[in-house]
């Protein structure tokens, strides 16, 4: 979160956000929004503190009053500079100061507020002790479109970051696989996705052979041997917006259930696609992709949900799983990531961010989805 | 938080830790602890997943039964690996099925529970409503002591930190500061923090010149020019615990003032040191070390707390301020810190590690007070 590069918007922008903001609170029946760092801040106002800490940085946003920023005076320098400060108030506190009440005098004593997810509990916690007949709710269900939908602006630097990571995939399938341990790979994925312009890197999974099968393993020591599949899993911000892509290819020839699994998946990850339109619910997407899997008989290996969305970070609402009832609008985006998983033997993931358009879905990355051979 | 290396504990520093921390709950009328991904979750089962996301991690804590780690099923096979991992039992929950239902089950529902400060509201907010009946204090809160006091391995551990940037601040003392750029010699302190073996580099501020009197500006472009007083302030983690020390250089020959001011803070950082013993109130090394700066008319100027606690984080409680009650103890350790910031011209900090023994306190950090030249 703290570092992520703040995208190239203009007060103007933050304001508009802040203004949408606020009135989709007031839509849902909430006195306000309280917004902590991380990606809510850094969307609403540009503003990333290096880090969370136990000193009280919020965003209050409340219908009918300018936005105010509650801050610790050491970093209000900082807050200064934030391409959004133009369009709030900044109220800070000194050290020794109770923030809290300075936030409680903001707020209606007896509103529901949503409150981001990633607010520290010790905050929370402090607020509900200030205010006793407030009520809260994060702000993925008070609001789960706040963020979702897309402007084109944000949909362009989404597109970027695609286009980049899918420039790596292009370097990447052309190094050397065998003999070389998953981490060295990774370092080389690390090293494209920089030098195709992303400022972070938040992931680059190089999972081979057995590694594959869990579909959390990141990297390891492990050598790569003639024979493995590879899932790789890569992306990360560029501009301030994410990438998320998946490939899974293998080092020599392929045994037919490999072949057959991996088309599997790649049909798998097509009939998710295919079910994007605006006004399906979440889970049809996952069901969409399921489905196929289940088909087959592998379900049971099927061990994680669709997809996720992603913006300024790379793992955020909507998610593409059973019982998420959200509708998809123009504008959303997406991972549509299906994956088969075989306890000690292999793994099978394909990726594609994609977003909602007027009559379908758009696909953010375009490599071939085809197994790719490495050497 | 993620990605520090947990320290070379076993299974049983870890069991031992967490009966500890069951006892504590149990005599502070708590119910029991819930802990989230982050330092808590560190030092009690040495697990830190790799990022706090919005699936829920959580390590229940509660008197009379054996502890319970929550974890997402993709995330299981990472916390099997964890140092303290046979101390608990493992709880997993599957995308789509609802991890808090599963989580109350293990809590009573009626009862008050500490929650990590860092836990996400999200979690704390799904919790309170699957258990209306629950109380909540933060961790901080409700057993500030619980990381505060540190055993003979975890001093010796923060000893061989602090030696660490103790030796990075003698090399760093020696290379060339004018006509550089700030962000150079932070790298080159970044760097020595590596080479003498943190595995973590959580900040390298250089702030030269009027950028010194800004107490949190880390690092800018801005050349170091002859005449200039430079804030040096660094730390991280080496082998799971942290460092963190701040020296005042200068270039070429200071003023009187200057001089004047950095002797000031000298003895205000030995005040605060001078008044650390067992039994004495946090915020009386506070009050130490400000009524220094303040009898000099520089009061004013001392715009932050004097210090923070350390340990597998570099910022955590107990805290040096006014308004903490909380007595010291033996192996409690932090940083006493004094500075003086004077708008568009200077700033000075001092600072070291200091622990508590039996009659007074101990510095981790040895490397001499005195005003350095460097060229």
């Amino acid at each position: 979160m703290a570092g992520s590069a703040p995208a190239p918007f203009t007060a103007d922008d933050y304001r508009a956000r802040m203004e949408r903001a606020a009135r989709a609170a007031a839509d849902a029946g909430l006195a306000g929004l309280l917004v902590a760092p991380g990606p809510d801040l850094v969307w609403l106002t540009g503003y990333a503190p290096t880090a969370a800490t136990e000193r009280l940085t919020l965003l209050v946003i409340a219908p009918g009053r300018d936005p105010v920023l509650v801050v610790p005076t050491l970093e209000a320098p900082d807050a200064e500079k934030a391409a959004g400060a133009p369009a709030l108030t900044l109220r800070d506190w000194t050290d020794g100061k109770d923030p809290y009440a300075a936030t409680a005098a903001l707020l209606d004593g007896s509103g529901r507020f949503g409150i981001s997810d990633n607010a520290w509990a010790l905050h929370l916690l402090a607020l509900q002790r200030a205010l006793p007949g407030t009520a809260y709710a994060s702000l993925t269900e008070a609001l789960p479109m706040l963020r979702a939908v897309k402007d084109a602006a944000e949909l362009e630097l989404l597109a970027a970051a695609g286009a980049a990571a899918d420039a790596a995939f292009e370097e990447i399938r052309n190094v050397s696989f065998q003999g070389r341990r998953e981490s060295d790979v990774a370092a080389d994925l690390a090293g494209l996705l920089r030098r195709f312009g992303h400022s972070q890197v938040d992931f680059t999974i190089v999972a081979s052979g057995p590694n594959g099968a869990n579909p959390h393993h990141e990297v390891g020591d492990r050598v790569i041997q003639d024979g493995d599949m590879i899932v790789l899993d890569f992306g990360g911000l560029k501009d301030g917006y994410g990438s998320d892509t998946s490939r899974t290819v293998h080092v020599g020839a392929p045994t037919e259930e490999e072949r057959r699994v991996h088309d599997l998946v790649r049909e798998a990850q097509e009939a998710g696609f295919a079910a994007v339109r605006p006004g399906v619910a979440c889970q049809e997407v996952d069901r969409a992709a399921r489905a196929v899997i289940a088909d087959a008989g592998y379900g049971e290996y099927f061990i994680h949900r669709t997809g996720h969305g992603i913006g300024v970070t790379t793992h955020e609402p909507p998610y593409m799983i059973e019982g998420e009832e959200q509708p998809l609008v123009p504008g959303m985006c997406f991972s549509v990531e299906p994956g088969v998983y075989l306890p000690g033997r292999f793994g099978v993931r394909i990726e594609d961010i994609v977003t909602v358009t007027e009559d379908g879905g758009r696909r953010l990355n375009d490599t071939t989805r085809e197994m790719v051979m490495v050497e």
